[in-house]
């Protein structure tokens, strides 16, 4: 069978800087998207696509606070629900038209968008410490009537305001990923674990939503994993990771191996809130068996893939 | 391998008249929901799940409309897509965990929600004459400023205020129903359709989304007819289709062929925002190779399964 490819696709999949983000411009983005997993498509690659839903599930925790006397906001679990439907179908609806305008569209049986929960475990220590800021911007006095009211952990934002923090818990396990992999494995291009997937813990056989939110690399990578996929590639919005990076000494790394990955994570090398979680996502994979992952630019999807830009984490050298 | 059953949920698999639309709601009327299916499973059947999006679809659009200052408002079809997530969750969730509280988890290999596209003609005469209600409701000067905004059309709601209508043309194919086939054939229990599926026009071989809605109960019987399923059961609020129905005189139907039916429809027996389109979706599931159509009432699922209740349609006596 051919090899197995799953693509982490960032933010920039769907909205770029500057953009007012409507059905429009997420449809103009998911075009070069698209074209990244065509390339895998049309060079013999099967292909698995998860996604990032950051700004999509602010903008919907935000809608439904405006709208609440509509009806009661859904909570955490059930918004990422939404954007799995939401940017799922964007995905489907572009990757299907460019296998189509590139005569492609005989060599998959389709492209499907699976809603993915993701388990994480109930006494994961992320929920006595939750990090990950999400939806609206509060003043200090609403933000202390919030946290009364709703039980809702509220801190201070660098950017600003007063906003709802949400544990970011380790994903251990994908509850559908033998029905994603049985599609993968038959010829379905298979969109999975949006944004990070919905966050559950098993009690017994049975599963419980919780508030927080998966990073979507680390979630990307266990499934991955799961589906013992050869390669992982995480596209982003920048060409390498780098030392040094914004400085005028920043320099990319071409390729690194696991060790050397881990050394450069406990050095700080990599930012908390954007290359650190790839690099982990990468190593994670690696070391559970995965060939190689790459880390590189969406818009230079073809170097990335034929090598010629982007981070590759190695096993060893 | 064991008959194939789809299964059709209403409106009250999710919320019940009166309450507010919170979480424990929709979970506790899903949880009905759930033990119809799994009184399915328990009968050694399979079982593809559909189910409606109207309440749930009319909040986020008035969600999204209350927060448009935030980012621009989603059309029609995206709604659609994100309330797949949502209630395909939901629906997970419940049909999970009844099954894992009944001890039947090992008869099914899980619950897969698939967000799923169905097509409609771009020619369709729904799109010259929009009938369906959508949406918040505005003042008649608000309404005629949206209808010159936006291009919508607008029209007075019955039930007081101006609305947008939306075209709800006739659902043709389902573009996932092989992977839907797939996953049921291989012993998983699928939710598709949700909602009617997402209204896309075929162009070529591309698809582009439209500005409609699908009636639920239609697009099951087409992807019931695809999967060639033995059985459509239809799950409402009423527990058979009447003669007469909220008069004195008001007469169960327990069985019906299908001639006998569309006879019925062209007396104008039947409501039509209610009972009219799930005895169409019956002939058109019987007239297709469909072995027997169901409606009956959500609440006496088990009866309705083993024939104590509800109306039964047939191909002939």
């Amino acid at each position: 069978m051919e090899e197995l490819v799953v693509v982490a696709l960032g933010g920039n999949a769907f909205q770029s800087k500057g953009e007012r983000g409507t059905i429009e411009d997420y449809m103009r983005n998911a075009s070069y998207a698209a074209k990244a997993v065509v390339h895998l498509i049309e060079r013999g690659y099967r292909v698995v696509v998860t996604h990032g839903n950051g700004p999509q599930v602010g903008v919907l925790l935000e809608w439904m606070e405006r709208g609440k006397d509509v009806a009661p906001p859904m909570p955490m679990d059930v918004a990422n629900a939404m954007t799995q439907g939401w940017l799922g179908y964007i995905l489907m609806q572009a990757i299907n038209n460019e296998l189509c305008s590139r005569g492609l569209l005989d060599r998959v049986r389709g492209v499907v968008a699976i809603v993915t929960r993701v388990v994480v475990r109930g006494d994961d220590p992320a929920f006595q410490n939750p990090t990950k800021f999400v939806g609206p911007y509060y003043s200090e006095e609403e933000a202390k009537r919030l946290a009364q009211e709703k039980g809702w952990v509220m801190k201070p934002d660098p950017r600003g305001g007063w906003r709802r923090v949400v544990p970011s818990p380790m994903p251990i396990d994908v509850v559908e990923w033998r029905a994603v992999k049985q599609l993968a494995d038959s010829g379905w291009i298979a969109i999975a674990v949006g944004g990070g997937g919905i966050p559950v813990v098993r009690e017994g056989c049975s599963y419980r939503g919780v508030e927080a939110v998966i990073d979507k690399d680390l979630a990307s990578a266990v499934l991955a994993t799961l589906l013992g996929a050869q390669r992982l590639i995480i596209f982003t919005d920048v060409d390498y990771a780098y030392i040094d990076f914004g400085k005028p000494s920043a320099k990319p790394i071409k390729e690194m191996t696991i060790d050397e990955a881990r050394k450069l994570l406990e050095q700080g090398v990599f930012g908390e809130g954007s290359m650190a979680p790839k690099i982990r996502a990468a190593i994670y994979f690696v070391e559970h068996g995965g060939k190689e992952a790459r880390i590189g630019h969406l818009r230079k999807a073809e170097e990335v893939i034929e090598g010629r830009s982007g981070t590759r984490i190695v096993p060893q050298r």
